[in-house]
């Protein structure tokens, strides 16, 4: 089992990447393998072609479990994660692969936006997202009980899905 | 292992519901249990307590997998469908049922439907929503391959999903 | 000026009507002309023909400003306003109405829903949809500021159609 | 008046533009003012404060009308695009500006993508998004009706909008 985490903020080692590596964690009982912090892509990620770019598209593809997280920008994921998920082949790119949408925002007001809208692009890409989308309050998710309420609710779907794969 | 189909076209024993009935037994290699064509509900369901209704409700929330069916109007699922699951209970009316969005319309311009729209509200009453929305042309899925390619690719994960409930 | 307010709450006379009538008068400055509170049109909703539901349509067909309020069920509108809506052409049912997206809900988390759910089908009807899905708290909307602040935002912009209509 | 489109294909020159531009003239019967193809400002989309994309963003905030022109990328608008739409303010960045969401694809399968996904982040920003979306076949815009009928449906609501402000 290989388990990524994909942080779509443009500032680096942010709050949102460390609240993807706990749900993955929270969900599957260990830490992850891979982290990918999209901003160190840099500039590969706006043409075709990059070989960094190209080797962080194959850890995703090949992880059992991925969990997608952004910061939300204008009620919605941002310009930088999308860039990434632009990368991978429509239809096949996450065949596969377990994909969890997380997005963090500053107020509740925005909480479909993993639901509505991450979701549906991972969908796109052929990952099986069997979980709802996770949002969370990025000043409080360390102390309140939302991550670890959806993380016991879906383990045991993550677990089926990957003992069946 | 408890298969359901329900249907929301405002036409009895629709297409929608025959294209139900054949997903639920492709994705399962078994006929459906149980089919619930929500008019048949009738006036029961512009209110709450009415005794057939619960008993349909009932029926849903109980099945291993329900393909919940619906013509396109307006751009997205019909009132009537939207009426029938409004009756459920908000985060665990469909906890621990395989629920699978199906939408057929007259062209392919909504073929986003499913996924954006019928989806999220399965995924609102606590539904696995595993498999991404389908969406067939009314016209032609008896014949074209749409709902069997669609079968082919996401059997294996509603059987994963059934052996881990 | 025709203004109409249409609600699809299944309780009669709900603070949904009166949020919706509140809504009318603040941004056009005079009181609602007609009031359609959508449960008392019935059984008739279900089927089609029904005398009394057409007069309903026509009456929003031929308006000038609607607003479509609905609670919040399942993290989108009621089945009971989409049965109604279902009863309107699509693509020209509210050409040149200009169509208000309001929905109430007890909590800020569906907020997104008016814009991302509820214009969308108004849109899909033909409706000019220029302002943005209002969401209000159920419980504070008649203390809160939400309401005039949209209203002192988007008033301006009714005017602007209303004249070039 | 000021007439500004805004292309996010991250192929220069593209057809996504030549589209934006069609669109701007017939909605408005002038030529564009400006024409922002997003992809020539590289490398400094990914964080804040670059001058060109500064100057961009005025550009738009100060225009009458703006087409913003998308092609499909895995069932919704470029990360190229919302890495542009990032740099605005939220709630404000689009006041006053009438702004239309325009989506070409291979196929009809996404025709809802502009309604339901990149019109919602125009409307976020403060857009007056009084026009439903439009959804152009890459292949045939230039022959088929699409954009005339489109055009000719809304030049109007773009004149009394641009009258009003």
């Amino acid at each position: 089992m290989t388990i990524t985490v994909v942080a779509g903020n443009p500032k680096p080692a942010s709050r949102t990447l460390d609240a993807g590596r706990r749900l993955a964690e929270a969900l599957t009982g260990l830490p992850a393998d891979h982290v990918i912090d999209v901003v160190d892509l840099g500039p590969g990620l706006l043409g075709w072609g990059d070989e960094d770019v190209r080797r962080a598209v194959e850890t995703v593809s090949g992880s059992s479990l991925v969990v997608f997280a952004s910061p939300t920008f204008k009620a919605t994921y941002t310009g930088l994660l999308k860039l990434f998920l632009d990368q991978f082949a429509g239809g096949t790119g996450l065949a596969g692969v377990v994909s969890v949408p997380l997005m963090l925002g500053a107020g509740p007001g925005h909480a479909l936006a993993p639901e509505l809208l991450l979701k549906p692009v991972l969908s796109e890409l052929g990952g099986t997202c069997a979980l709802p989308g996770l949002y969370l309050i990025d000043s409080t998710y360390t102390e309140d009980s939302a991550l670890a309420d959806y993380a016991s609710r879906w383990s045991p779907t993550v677990a089926a899905l990957i003992a069946g794969r």
